[in-house]
């Protein structure tokens, strides 16, 4: 249970204080802390509130959405995102999810869109590393490269990272975005010491109309664990295993039991 | 022109007889026939009435759901490959599409399941050889792994290709499937002799409920189709080019509107 972290959009409709408090009543050591819940009550408290409950921040989501071509959203994409570095640092979170974003809004060109990703990462990496954050580039599933992130398997991430330094850059790996991928391991294996944070989620069939919102509890759906934890771990990843769902049953419950089972199901893996 | 084929999946509702017809009727000279439309009529009828109207089937959909691992299933599925098959035959079909099936039910590993898909098209190599039918693997989209195909990738559907003599097995590219892959081109060229088919169909955000009735006439979403077409004729590809439309709305409107407007699109890219 040391390594176990409740991302907080799991139990969605908490403060970031209920989420803290819901943490310490279930002896979970780490929470994935998100900035609108941090923004809500300022930098300064949430860091202090979280920092109280005795937590650890295993990250924070999310930066990115960097792909615009227009003057101004590029120049505020990057404000964005260096707000989000300096927030990371003051949570002292291990890693500040990238979240790369879509095409660029009225083009249809993949390659533009992921070398504006590309050149956005490395702007960012000197003010990250000055304030001592690890980047996590976030793999999502491919249904979501139209409108979330062109960064669409782990080997993408994977090339992307490497062309930054380590303790700056590493990868993010979710299993609901990147388990149907048959180079997975093989992906996984090619971060060693790359992986900046490990996020489980599971595929439950069928998809709702929001497919963001087809997450469930670990053992709830498809997806086979043991291999990609295996993997993770034999690159090198000993921090924190982040559950982190999406799925309007799940935010309809009471966030105790939710928390029980998130518990109970990271056990069982 | 005289490349163009209407899969009739895009006019859902129409009898095998009436497709054929809308497609004289609109001077496209392909057409992709589904099984289901020719067990209606029965084959001998189905392949007289395609032959009647003149045209050309640049496919049969489909073959493929191997994924059991049951005795019953796997027969089941042998014996339904081997009349696809047959089918495809009398049809003078291009390719017969398969869809290789999704998780074994009831299990969770992947590799299992891919193995099965691996065997069971071995299995059929030499049947289709001998009734000269040419086997096309089509990668389906990511978000379908788990329940239609867990082949997910150009590259994986190539790989598995590659296994079998050429005349044998090759690939049919869906730009529904692949276009958001960062290797597709790549994937695409390693195919090269190797293409069986090529269908397209643009992704129009939001996906509805349904994610396999998302597809949308093409120009009507955001895949860019010249860099996807350029690789497909690069790799040797001079087959016709399938328009296949799964949707709601496409299937309301009246087949001759959609069937005009397939052609105009068509000319467009």
């Amino acid at each position: 249970m040391e390594r176990l972290s409740l991302n907080q959009a799991t139990v969605k409709h908490l403060s970031l204080a209920d989420a803290a408090a819901l943490c310490v009543r279930h002896g979970i050591p780490a929470i994935g802390v998100w900035r609108d819940r941090v923004a809500e009550v300022g930098l300064d408290r949430a860091a202090a509130a979280v920092r109280a409950a005795g937590l650890h921040v295993s990250s924070l989501c999310r930066g990115g959405f960097f792909t615009r071509a227009d003057a101004e959203g590029l120049r505020a994409a990057r404000a964005d995102n260096r707000a989000a570095v300096a927030e990371a640092a003051e949570l002292d979170a291990d890693t500040l999810v990238l979240v790369c974003g879509g095409l660029v809004p009225g083009q249809r060109d993949l390659g533009v869109a992921r070398r504006i990703v590309a050149d956005a990462i490395g702007d960012l990496v000197s003010y990250a590393q000055q304030l001592g954050v690890r980047l996590g580039i976030e793999a999502l599933h491919p249904m979501f490269c139209a409108d979330r992130s062109v960064i669409s398997s782990m080997d993408e991430a994977v090339d992307l990272a490497l062309q930054f330094p380590a303790d700056a850059v590493g990868v993010v790996v979710d299993t609901y975005n990147v388990w149907w991928d048959a180079r997975l391991v093989d992906g996984i294996a090619r971060a060693a010491g790359r992986i900046a944070g490990y996020q489980v989620g599971d595929w439950v069939l069928p998809l709702p109309q929001d497919t963001l919102l087809g997450r469930g509890h670990v053992g709830d759906g498809v997806i086979d664990f043991r291999p990609i934890t295996a993997a993770v771990t034999a690159a090198g990843y000993a921090g924190y295993v982040e559950v982190e769902i999406f799925n309007a049953d799940v935010w309809a419950a009471p966030a105790d039991l939710t928390a029980a089972k998130v518990r109970e199901r990271f056990a069982a893996i």
